[in-house]
């Protein structure tokens, strides 16, 4: 039985949450069973909770039995600056690069240790990539990855640096010292490379965005087949873009 | 102070939900004693709340003070099936439909005694329209809406019909009579027609999208310019769409 700490908010909202942080793109519908399983909750605990999220609309029960995300969390996620309102401005600079390129169009921004991808277009007969529009990503190894941790603070850099680094393909860099190295060069240039370090047949280049005070609070990236293109030629039209992009975040909403 | 009931999730659950709820489209960014204002509850329960909403990532702080849905919420809201889930499947029809047609294209789901616009595509020089993604709107009054309607539960259409309609223009139709006969006619004819109900310079012209079972889980249109086109014309093509889209979400994600 929940018992709530009488001062604070206790144990109830920190499990209603975890309860919301169990649905994932792997996990879009669960049971009250596999949510009791996956929150590691008593299902007594999660049943009671599950009510109150269900009436309230954050999420909602099929006729399945099977619990999914409502549309009134979806409602008030859409107002997430960082989301929904970065891609909307984003949107129409990302959809003439991909019609311009034919190629893949990632836009990113970073939370905490991670990226996430708020906006991904897909080019017609690109190169197939890995990424989900509200996926995570390690910063070390793609293009928007790499300009995002160029731009992090210093004491989040060297804690990634500092963690042990997946290895997709012979390409991916794992060594702190050549990564070191590569976020200096990319605060310099004011591009990255990241080539053939997610799958051996992809390279992405990235430029950042920045905010109207000057911060860099995105990335945008094109991932080509590796082998395609030159990497330099392809950011002055990533620049342009995410200039635009930049102007578009000044304007009052 | 809070003090929950101790077999329950008590008040913390209802009221940390109350915050993310203030949170709309015109508030956007509150900073705590708003929050306490727009939630009626005591600024030393909203700050405790706020503490566990902001750990979690569902809200974020900025430097200004003011408080923001969070990335994490975005990204769990964007799981949902009738929110983003339909959208991402239905956006490369409706993109055709607006490229086809330069006019503004509309999908709308049931939520409730409300519509909440889930796409909006806004035609080049097209007719200006009021809504926005994410936005609700009351079912009697737009071809989305009226669609909505003639396929809901029966009490919830005498329920819609039996409270006030806001006159928008000396167009909008509040009479329940002839409302009972539009509804009637858009489930014979499988299309609604909303003539100047809105604004006086446009019409919309809706049609229902079903899902694998058949049931109307969606509405899309296509809102015109009064006297531009003849409303019948658009049918044939928003059926198409529409039909398109319930093909694309019968398919396994």
């Amino acid at each position: 039985m929940t018992v709530s700490r009488a001062a604070g908010t206790g144990p109830v909202l920190a499990r209603a949450l975890r309860i919301l942080g169990a649905f994932s793109a792997d996990h879009p519908a669960m049971t009250l069973s596999e949510l009791a399983r996956r929150t590691r909750l008593p299902v007594s605990t999660v049943h009671r909770l599950l009510a109150g999220l269900v009436e309230w609309g954050a999420l909602e029960r099929g006729d399945d039995g099977y619990y999914r995300v409502g549309l009134r969390l979806w409602e008030v996620g859409a107002l997430a600056p960082r989301g929904q309102g970065l891609r909307e401005r984003a949107l129409p600079f990302l959809e003439d690069l991909s019609q311009i390129t034919r190629e893949n169009v990632q836009l990113a921004v970073r939370e905490g240790s991670e990226l996430v991808f708020v906006e991904r277009i897909a080019g017609t007969g690109a190169v197939p990539v890995l990424t989900r529009v509200g996926s995570r990503f390690a910063l070390t190894l793609t293009g928007v990855g790499l300009v995002l941790l160029a731009h992090a603070p210093v004491e989040l850099q060297e804690e990634v640096l500092a963690a042990p680094i997946d290895r997709f393909t012979p390409c991916t860099v794992t060594d702190p010292a050549t990564l070191r190295h590569m976020l200096a060069d990319i605060r310099r240039s004011g591009f990255a490379v990241s080539d053939r370090q997610v799958t051996m047949d992809a390279l992405s280049v990235a430029v950042p965005v920045h905010d109207a005070r000057g911060a860099v609070v995105a990335a945008v990236s094109l991932v080509v087949r590796h082998g395609s293109v030159q990497a330099h030629s392809l950011v002055p039209l990533l620049r342009t873009s995410a200039r635009a992009i930049s102007r578009a975040l000044a304007q009052p909403s």
